[in-house]
């Protein structure tokens, strides 16, 4: 009895591979992800989901980590006092990510549901950090996590990114409080951060004198943002002078695209390591740069340049899923969604900016189409790689853990989203399916003004 | 009992994985096709089989669709008269690469069995034509399928293939009534098919002046037969300029293969997918330009370069079982019979021809060894990928449908037959196979000439 | 009853999968093949067994082929005297890399039971050739093997591997009776082995005028030591000579990758293999040369950078294993011994000498981490590509076999362990694990002296 349930069960297994089988002359095309074009709607209830998710994340308050209480009074310091857990309590670069895509679905639906936790969060953190500040030389930086890293920063890390959805935040509330931390994130960046000797931004980590493409992300965001801001122009020129010279460093131009990192030592001859994310971090960071850049501005052309040829080489590396691999120029690495996103919003922005031709439509179309399939029911972004240091052997990258907690993947999506809807809504462009036997196979994404009116 | 039986099916799939692990570390090449010298009267038999399928598609009549009954009285209009069902009564371009291979063959074997399928098919035309033409008015063109374009050319797909047939046909057997519709086809290539600036054969389809590199074969081997047939040099000057312009917008040198298309407004920044057949059609293009054009004449060398590179490139780009991929640079995309056919012919071609080394012998027998796997019993061709527009994701490269109602394998396999023949036969090549362990592992093509003689 | 036991192995089988699903959203990296630092001794333990293998694999004597005994009196001639069977009795270019190794391993390990091999070995061989030398007119030369091309030199793998290991064993025991079959090698490499008319050593086989990756170890190592040993730069002058010739006509800098082999009539337009083994080679004799040659030796730098630029592209070219591919550039061929110890070796060479940037540590160290996988518990080396042919087809690469019984991966593994030994040993160079979750997933190699002192 039990061995027939068993058998069926094999059966079953079996049996679908024998029908995938079948399918390899099937004259239909058989989409793993279904081809189709998805609705403004269905994207904004995505984009929904993963806005509960985060916010039920946190309650975003301080309390004492034995007693799980929050703490009303802070007159007197609580050793045990550190801010709830939680994604949406975190002072980090990937709640930085969330944050400024927040701000931008909100010009993208004028949604409040979205900035409203912008304002909250950042209300929080200047409401609660003197507490901590005060009392600077009693904690445990390592307890209170990010928060620690606010009382001294040390790394791009610790600022760039979150700083630069706080100065966005700051343009639309304008909480003067906000000021303190933004112009304590421009202190580490302009002056405290090591740089090489002609300027780009760098690390000593791992290696001695080490450029990171992540590092693109964790700067230039924010130093394109604090032109805005002060109208200072010798921002847009440092965040053009960061680009071009990470370039110089990284940017390949066999296979158009970033090599992970660079060191002092390995000079000329630097091993290549093309991740995912990496690249991800670099094609925002441009995306922004162009965004915000006067169009004649010294240096946008080259940016511009850089864009659009990582976009001509991504296009032709997109796995048939939709996807990009982790390694993009292995297609025997896994398919990951940080970068996926990424790419579907920096790409799709390009097509509604005009920085690319409408024909990358479909590339935009189907990197969305792959990536919705890792929002879950409850809203958490799966299949994304964990934190990444900077190393120099494809066995790592092949290998990096990817799960719902590797929180890069959430401001990502959350971007792709809103840019797709705005690829749907863009009224320059006709999105045509092309059918056969009843079922689609492609999108002809076509620029209305160029064809001649009937 | 039942159990026992599905048990033992179980065990005979699984067995079937575990015995391919225990050939891991086999000391004997296995593979998975045989790799073997085949005879000149094995591919015979593939080639008449194919040309027996073909013949039974169709009687290549003027039927009534109602009843299915055979029109014979043609002098009052029947609103129901179309040609009769299949491949061989079609006036389509696929069916265009099949006459011309017939045409070959006629060459290669001297048996008449398949040329005599050319006289039979455009007698049938251009005798049944008048019937239509007179009563063009009343009939809905597409309901007379391929037929109705030729009142009418709309497109390079519309003539340019099955008139270049027609010609090779008419230089054969002289019949004059062919000379009215390679006319027609000749006004539309040369005067009314749409063109960019610099005269460059385009499409506004999908996009805006788009440039498809299929459209090499919807028109070079129509002009270049144009020349021969005319002797007027200005079809020998289209034809390489269409080859070398066409190259000048989708010959990317860092593959050195074709894009599959370009569009107006991609520019710069097209982007690029290697689809198979694309890059089949420009190399079977170029094979019929390098054949007919003086040794000198102006642009054949740079054709040769092109073509000699894209032959380089292939060899390196083929799979382990002979065949290329549907995306010739992703080799987790399916291997595809149309372009491997045509890759096939046009390398062995090359080599009888003088136009590349000896050496590129064993790319086209283990070329031609695959394709043979996709031959069927009944003469069918399996595994060609459908009809496909030039689209702009690789999600839709990737899963395109393939069958034996691609009817665009036919032709290319018929000419690929027939060049590993005249390979077989080439008696300035002695080909030597490796034996080891009795089993052989691959063949060595030398070039007797070049031998210090004994 | 049989049923359950059949169904348990089934369903075993089936979970094996399902487990494995599930590990893709694993938050820990999984290898396959644990990240580890491997100990000294680990890889001592390891370059023993395939010692005792090697050394178990014959007795080094001459018998008597019909009775199998051993024969004693050398007076007279038996005409079925032929030398014992086995590896480490045999006189082949792998043989030749195994006793290159052990000299270097005495070096490193400062062990004599490696190097007493060569001395065995080398003795032996001049005290017995004299006998078949003596009855040269009677013996038939295929009967005694590798001892037979010994009478009278044709190809470099007669002798240049063998006899390169040779004077490398002079060096140090300084046995006078070597130097005869030494200067019969310099005879035929440096006077009789055929060369194309620029000097640079060719083969006639398979094709007319071809030039094989692999004659750079059958030459250069002879060559440079020959240099060494006789204080003549001629040697010097010709070993540089053939690197940078072969590399002229095989070198593909697109790919940074030597192709298999050339010949006269491909020209420009060879088709281009890249064969794991082949390249495996080139890095070898490269890394011999750059180790002898004086620093500022004509034409060293370019070799220096053909070494890095090789060394940069098989950096990206490794598979996640820490192997890499039979043909380099193809992730879905096999993963082969030979060539990823060969590679593992000449990374962490070029590291211990300084040739290439620290940071290429974790590439020779997963390099190693695959390698000690396929030496099995007696010490056979398994998983080496056969003796192959210059071939012209993929086909022919992807499908050669592999076993413990094709003898190019023995030398190679043992070179390797014993440079992985020298890297882990190297006292400028910290090795840093990355934990995370309390599992290892990448170490980082920092060079001590440009950190800061603190």
């Amino acid at each position: 009895m039990k061995n027939s349930v068993l058998l069926i069960a094999l059966l079953v297994l079996c049996n679908a591979r024998i029908i995938a089988q079948q399918n390899i002359n099937s004259r239909i095309p058989e989409y793993n992800i279904p081809y189709e074009l998805p609705s403004v709607e269905n994207i904004k209830d995505i984009l929904n989901r993963i806005r509960v998710y985060y916010e039920e994340s946190s309650n975003q308050s301080i309390v004492d980590s034995k007693t799980g209480e929050p703490i009303t009074d802070f007159k007197s310091f609580n050793i045990n006092a550190v801010p709830s857990k939680g994604f949406s309590s975190e002072w980090s670069y990937t709640h930085g990510v969330v944050l400024s895509a927040f701000e931008y679905i909100d010009d993208v639906l004028g949604d409040d549901a979205f900035f409203s936790n912008n304002v909250k969060f950042y209300d929080y953190v200047v409401e609660s950090l003197p507490y901590f500040q005060k009392n600077k030389a009693k904690i445990h930086k390592e307890k209170i996590g990010g928060w620690g890293r606010i009382l001294n920063f040390h790394a791009l890390d610790d600022c760039g990114s979150i700083s630069a959805a706080m100065i966005k935040t700051y343009l639309k509330n304008k909480n003067s409080d906000y000021l303190l931390l933004i112009n304590q994130t421009d202190a580490h960046i302009s002056k405290n951060q090591y740089r090489l000797n002609d300027g780009t931004l760098a690390r000593n980590r791992p290696q001695y004198q080490s450029v990171w493409a992540d590092d693109m992300y964790m700067s230039v965001p924010f130093l394109i943002n604090m032109g805005v801001l002060t109208q200072d122009h010798k921002y847009f020129d440092d965040a053009v002078k960061q680009v071009l010279q990470m370039a110089s460093y990284l940017y390949v131009e066999k296979e158009e695209l970033f090599d992970h990192g660079w060191n002092v030592t390995s000079g000329d001859y630097d091993p290549r390591f093309f991740w995912g994310r990496a690249n991800g971090w670099v094609l925002m960071s441009m995306a922004e740069v162009l965004s915000i850049l006067p169009e004649n501005y010294k240096g946008r052309a080259e940016i511009l340049h850089l864009y659009r040829s990582m976009v001509r080489s991504l296009a032709n590396l997109q796995d048939g899923s939709g996807f990009w691999y982790n390694l993009l120029d292995k297609n025997n690495s896994y398919t990951e969604t940080s970068c996926t996103a990424m790419f579907t919003f920096a790409i799709a922005k390009g097509i509604n900016e005009g920085w690319i031709s409408h024909v990358y439509g479909p590339v935009a179309l189907t990197g969305w189409n792959a990536t919705q399939t890792r929002v879950q029911e409850n809203g958490a972004v799966d299949g994304t790689c964990e934190g990444t240091t900077f190393a120099h052997d494809n066995t790592y990258y092949y290998h990096r853990g990817k799960s719902i907690y590797a929180t890069h993947g959430y401001g990502p999506v959350l971007y792709a989203g809103a840019e797709i809807i705005r690829l749907l809504q863009n009224d320059k462009i006709e999105i045509k399916p092309t059918k056969r036997n009843a079922r689609n196979s492609t999108f002809h994404f076509l620029l209305k003004s160029e064809w001649p009116k009937n």
